[in-house]
């Protein structure tokens, strides 16, 4: 028998009674709790830790916008919604939402606005750099491949990495003030509050919900609607092992002690469908520094895999789930640097040949990969991934070195992308697109902007513009 | 509001009433509707077709049992339950379900005992040869890679592909054979009929279901459980594009029209948890005849990714999951042979050097690969990907020719492997593992032995295996 569903008609009395009840206060909570006190709804949020913050507070604080904002403007980048969008829908994985990516495109900078009218503040300066985590305060950066081939190609690149103002990571600002907001707004908050069922009608109509607050069980009757704002399941290890168990052998994962996936299972068991269970985001920052992108990056046949100058939110994705986890960063003396995030050195040798021994791989599999490649780089070319001109140098400074990328040493971090099927209003959805009625869900517990290709900021960006749209959704039911 | 789960407070009068309802006339269907009424249950089964078959009747016939049965010894053949479950934990996919697995291995020879005891003619005699549809009436085939790296040095090697007696397509016989046994039970059977709902009570009990013959509903209940065995959703464009876009890219959905989805959407829209829905088994059968193994098979970088002489239901995985359907396999003069299933020659060439430009590859980048391989090839070796001896030899007897594997000219085969989330008695699971009391489910309408990786034989296999199941633990509810 399940039990995260619970019949209403067993309920004599409810213990509390609002308008909408908002599950988990990381950012998609906060931004729809905002909204929804601002729309006039009674409203109560809560959140299984002490405080609000959850995930969005430990991210490096990116938040994906663009389209023309204030401050890319101020930095002198020209950005429209349609090249964001052909930029998303390019890069986001095999089957990105049209409908969501477009809305999302159209209201960034409306966002924007939103964003620091509730007093989040982003300095007016441009970091030349790609990062998630930027080491400066500065505003703007690079936080996706933009630049990189194929998509220079399909959209023009503009930075869309929008950081609140401080140093390294502006996920503890950005939910410092939006918790603040939350505090001073009318909403009811309930810490250490877990939701464990919910109440559903026969028909499939979502009322209510049980909260459990240190272990006493509460009865909350939403009138218009429940939003799951829960975040992911990268800490869930049978979920993870279920639909993306390659991201199990991931070092870093990327997340709260929320991000079990409760908000997930509580949707599938009131009948809602799922996509992109299976979608991960796998960053493993090995071109830091980015001198790093000169670099070579082969599998375990000796074979290149990927442009190297691309996202380093995209690297491990290619390296874990298309090689197994098995690469090596191929160096010159020239070129090499510590890198920031990493720092085993598999192999050393004066030839590719000695390398490729050392490295146990087939033999002349790296010396003919490493001859292809000079022999363009000789040329400023890459025809084979088409890396930038820019990081385009042929290896032929011995000592070379192969920087370790497998999963067993490098940095790899993961977090999970796949969630409950909503529409572009955040409605929840079953298996044929109709509507669970009264249920919501925004961010990491939805399948959102990116279901496959990951930029840093779409998540914390997604979770505001979907957990917005909730508030919006409910009220004007 | 979800159409696919009613209320069953609202039904005044039952249409019909019996223990078990079975939804589907596949193999799955017909062994739990066999087993159940076996067991003595009242039986109803349904099917959308006018007759019994789906997609099984239109199957190569293969079923993949092994462990030692009696064809396998006829044939001269040693196998174990332990061997074969060591092969089908290895290459079965990422996440195999080890105690699904354990149990299938183990009643392997019971299952063949159960299809003969049916009537299944299997002609004791032994294709020498790997296929899904051998073009003989013998009984036993390889349908696997048993035989290939890197699974031949895991398990020890046996055929276990076994085909009812008759030339081509097994499939057509083994349905008709299942159907007349069914036809012969006490069950009742409905053609024509659809599944278009459950009744399910508060609290999560499935106690019936919405049958649609002919425009007209009617409503049966069934008391002890309803079996869902409607098949994959490789026909259902929406989920394909949802759960694996890249398959619709593939010029054959294997499937019968009612391979839709719609009995996945029924279980969870009554909160059952999906697995693997974007697993899917791709075929290439680019190499038959078997001397094309010796082919080099490569991608859109002139690198080779797979190992050529694995199974052909494995090398459209590779070419379409990994290389974006871009692939080409290059032969010389020596081992050119035209292929069964596909005749598009895209390039010819004096030198790989040509062909290379004719394929608009990167310069350099064939000529090395092929430099790489010929120059292990000629000791007899492929450290790279480890072909078999016996399908080593270096090309180098020009013209050579590169044959079409794109996805836009070879025969790609698809069907989709994810669904319903069961336990090993096939009762379907919510997403934190509580069964939804009442609901069953088999074959490929479920997750099952294959999530990844698959074996011709394995759909049908587990089909009859886990049908089986569902109709004891019916019985034993």
């Amino acid at each position: 028998m399940t039990t995260l569903n619970r019949d209403p008609q067993t309920i004599r009395h409810w213990d509390d009674e609002v308008d909408v009840l908002v599950v988990g206060m990381g950012v998609a909570g906060a931004a729809a709790t905002l909204d929804a006190t601002a729309l006039g709804l009674s409203t109560m949020i809560v959140e299984r830790g002490g405080g609000g913050g959850g995930t969005s507070a430990m991210s490096g604080g990116v938040i994906y916008m663009g389209g023309g904002t204030p401050l890319q403007q101020a930095c002198g980048f020209e950005d429209t919604p349609d090249e964001m969008f052909k930029f998303l829908m390019a890069s986001c994985g095999e089957n990105p939402d049209e409908a969501k990516i477009r809305l999302y495109c159209d209201g960034s900078v409306d966002q924007y606005d939103w964003l620091t009218g509730h007093g989040v503040p982003f300095k007016q300066t441009y970091y030349h750099g790609v990062s998630g985590e930027p080491p400066t305060d500065d505003g703007l950066v690079w936080s996706g491949p933009e630049q990189v081939h194929p998509y220079c190609e399909i959209a023009n690149p503009a930075p869309r990495g929008h950081v609140p103002q401080i140093e390294h990571q502006g996920g503890p600002l950005l939910m410092k003030v939006l918790c603040e907001e939350v505090e001073a707004c009318p909403a009811t908050k309930v810490m250490n509050a877990r939701c464990t069922a919910l109440y559903q009608e026969p028909g499939g109509e979502v009322v209510g919900a049980v909260i459990t607050v240190f272990g006493e069980e509460r009865n909350i009757r939403a009138n218009k609607g429940v939003v799951i704002t829960t975040g992911g399941f990268v800490l869930n290890n049978e979920m993870l092992e279920h639909h993306a168990p390659l991201a199990k052998r991931c070092k870093m994962r990327v997340a709260a002690e929320g991000d079990d996936g409760s908000g997930i299972n509580l949707g599938v068991s009131a009948g809602a469908a799922t996509l992109n269970m299976s979608a991960v985001s796998i960053s493993m920052p090995i071109t830091q520094p980015w001198g790093l992108k000169r670099g070579v990056m082969i599998n375990a046949q000796g074979q290149r895999f990927v442009t190297e100058d691309t996202y380093y939110g995209r690297l491990g994705e290619h390296a874990l789930l298309h090689n197994n986890g098995r690469a090596w960063l191929i160096v010159d003396d020239e070129i090499f640097e510590k890198p920031t995030y990493m720092d085993k050195v598999s192999a050393v040798g004066e030839t590719f040949s000695e390398l490729e021994s050392e490295l146990e791989l087939p033999s002349g599999s790296l010396e003919a990969t490493m001859q292809v490649y000079n022999r363009h780089a000789e040329k400023g070319e890459d025809p084979v991934f088409h890396k930038n001109r820019e990081y385009i140098k042929p290896l032929q400074t011995p000592p070379y070195g192969a920087l370790d990328c497998t999963t067993e040493h490098a940095l790899y971090a993961a977090f999970t992308l796949g969630g409950l099927r909503t529409d572009s209003d955040a409605r929840v959805l079953d298996p044929v697109g109709d509507c669970i009625p009264g249920l919501y869900a925004a961010g990491r517990s939805t399948s959102g902007v990116s279901v496959g290709g990951y930029c840093s900021g779409l998540s914390l960006g997604d979770g505001i513009f979907f957990g917005r749209r909730a508030a919006r959704a409910v009220a004007s039911r």
